[in-house]
């Protein structure tokens, strides 16, 4: 069923996709901000169930691309990603009939919301990582053969850039955060034009009402002074993403960062606290890529890494890490059509250089 | 008058053009190769006088962008030009009518040629830059109003980039480096579509035809056992380039290279022989920017600094530049509209961040 995103849904949507985001994607409150002033002045956004896209319907998804600690300091004027779909549009000669995020984590899923406040496109209720990640070719979209290009990028100065790599959509996410870096580290982008069909097959489907849900659940559980946790986990069971585990409690003690090739990558640990020994150690590319506790792997690329602050379990971005912080650290299960032997040589941990397998969140941790 | 260029021209113009490249464009002898064999494969190429241009006639330049040092390591298949400039067509929707240098030193004094053969376009014997520039904005289609983008960059790969900064001719390069450095090194480019009205206004005229006879000059004074130099100097001597002073003999004693950034950048010096005394040191960005005798300026961009190398006048690039080679070094005077205050802007010495003024071969070397 579609339905009407309004003002009121954007707090709880910008929290589910923090959660989502898996410490990365872009902050979005900034782009919450964005979205507000858009339905203030635009009106509110209608959303599509991925049912109701008409098979031939063109589908052009909106992001923000770059590092986040370059998102943080370099807020977009929110007219950015609309100029990429259009210098899209303009190189394919045809017109969007909708737009969709390409993350549901993160600023992402805020995008194309902005994109559909801004021009009047509804936004279908999908996308292709079912969380965030850090490059253009870690989508399901790309693991089920939609290509990415020809993609736009669009700068803050009114530079459009137009990348066509044909299949390969690896090669494009090179040239692309070659152009993002010039660009100044952050660009808005339109990429894996598709059919309404293609939509049905390859996308996450319904991750925004999923972040709405979970954002929600927080919210809830806080006000119902019910512990936000054990909400989120009952919220999920009945999702795609059905098993939550709790990782580890504790206090961070070290948090390790750059900003190289675009990318903010990094390492951070939390220590047990109140007399307990153990430690947890996260690394991340933008977005967490595993949790080891004790050295042992506990949850891992493409299975969700969260982490919560521990009382109001409200989501922490890597680029908020700040020693001292006491965490909830959660796994979360991903869909199967993110854990196919395909979707994992894409997105799964040897795509990051990290020499573990993958094993499911629900499996190293058992309930 | 317009003429027709075959196979017997491309030694004198290869050699022209190395001397009209001081020291950088890519060695041309590469693209000499890939001309002759476009050339065998599908006949010569019309070179129109830019006079018999008509005013609304689209003319697209077409060129290789990168660190010659790359350049002379990674050879093209040929058709990645014609690639550039057909992803141009597409983006502008319009056919072109002829193909041109953008600059008239160095291996891109081939490419056009080798679309020229490709396609059966002409080739309007003209450039931007009258001899050869490390930058895409130091043009005088530049100086003198005309958009470099939108542009069209083609890699070896198959893949395309369209590029549009609008007015900002220092942003296209910007960005086009960016996604050079990303394929590899080196790419191919079709960028400052312009109208014929346009290319008289802007372009320096008839500098194919300028290399072909500084060519020729060398070779024939050679047959004839006379000085190639003093045959130069009486060759240019007639045409918008009418200076060439003769600033130091020697033996190169030292050459700093390295490739940063996309370019290819050092310092060179030549020391005095037989009993003299005295050094010229060069200073190089792809091409050779200043030559100092004893640390005076003696000749500086975008005045042209030429190494031949001492008995045959053969010119030497940066990156063939050696230990021990015997060469004399010389400046020629460019033209007028090279010299303007907004040329020198663009491309004289501040632009290369070089502290001197701007100062005419032939008053820093008087005859």
């Amino acid at each position: 069923m579609s339905w009407t995103l309004t003002e009121e849904h954007l707090a709880d949507l910008a929290r589910g996709a923090a959660l989502l985001g898996t410490g990365g994607g872009g902050d979005p409150h900034v782009g919450q901000l964005l979205v507000r002033q858009a339905i203030r002045e635009h009106g509110p956004v209608l959303v599509l169930d991925p049912t109701e896209v008409a098979d031939d319907a063109l589908v052009i998804p909106t992001a923000q691309m770059g590092a986040p600690t370059v998102v943080f300091e370099k807020l977009p004027a929110g007219t950015e990603p609309v100029a990429a779909l259009r210098a899209l549009e303009y190189h394919l000669d045809r017109t969007a009939d909708a737009t969709m995020p390409i993350e549901c984590g993160g600023i992402n899923s805020m995008i194309p919301l902005l994109v559909g406040a801004l021009t009047g496109l509804p936004v279908v209720d999908a996308d292709g990582m079912g969380r965030a990640f850090p490059e253009l070719q870690m989508e399901t979209f790309s693991v089920y053969g939609v290509p990415g290009s020809p993609m736009a990028i669009a700068g803050e100065g009114g530079e459009t850039v137009v990348i066509d790599t044909r299949a390969d959509n690896a090669r494009m996410e090179w040239l692309a955060r070659g152009v993002t870096v010039r660009l100044g580290g952050v660009a808005h982008i339109a990429e894996y034009a598709m059919s309404g069909a293609d939509v049905r097959r390859t996308a996450i489907p319904r991750t925004l009402s999923l972040a709405l849900s979970v954002g929600r659940a927080i919210r809830e559980a806080r006000q119902a002074n019910t512990d936000p946790v054990a909400r989120l986990a009952e919220v999920l069971a009945d999702t795609l993403y059905g098993h939550l585990r709790v990782l580890f409690r504790g206090k961070v003690v070290d948090v390790e960062r750059r900003t190289e090739a675009g990318f903010a990558r990094g390492r951070a640990r939390v220590a047990a606290m109140g007399g307990a020994t153990g430690q947890l150690e996260l690394v991340f590319q933008n977005e967490h890529l595993v949790a080891l506790v004790d050295g042992e792997v506990r949850c891992v690329v493409p299975d969700l890494v969260c982490v919560l602050d521990a009382e109001q379990a409200e989501p922490i971005t890597t680029e908020s890490l700040r020693y001292g912080q006491r965490v909830t650290v959660v796994g979360i299960s991903t869909p199967e059509l993110m854990r196919s032997p395909q979707a994992l040589a894409t997105f799964g941990p040897a795509a990051f250089g990290l020499p573990y397998a993958f094993r499911p969140v629900e499996e190293l941790v058992p309930a």
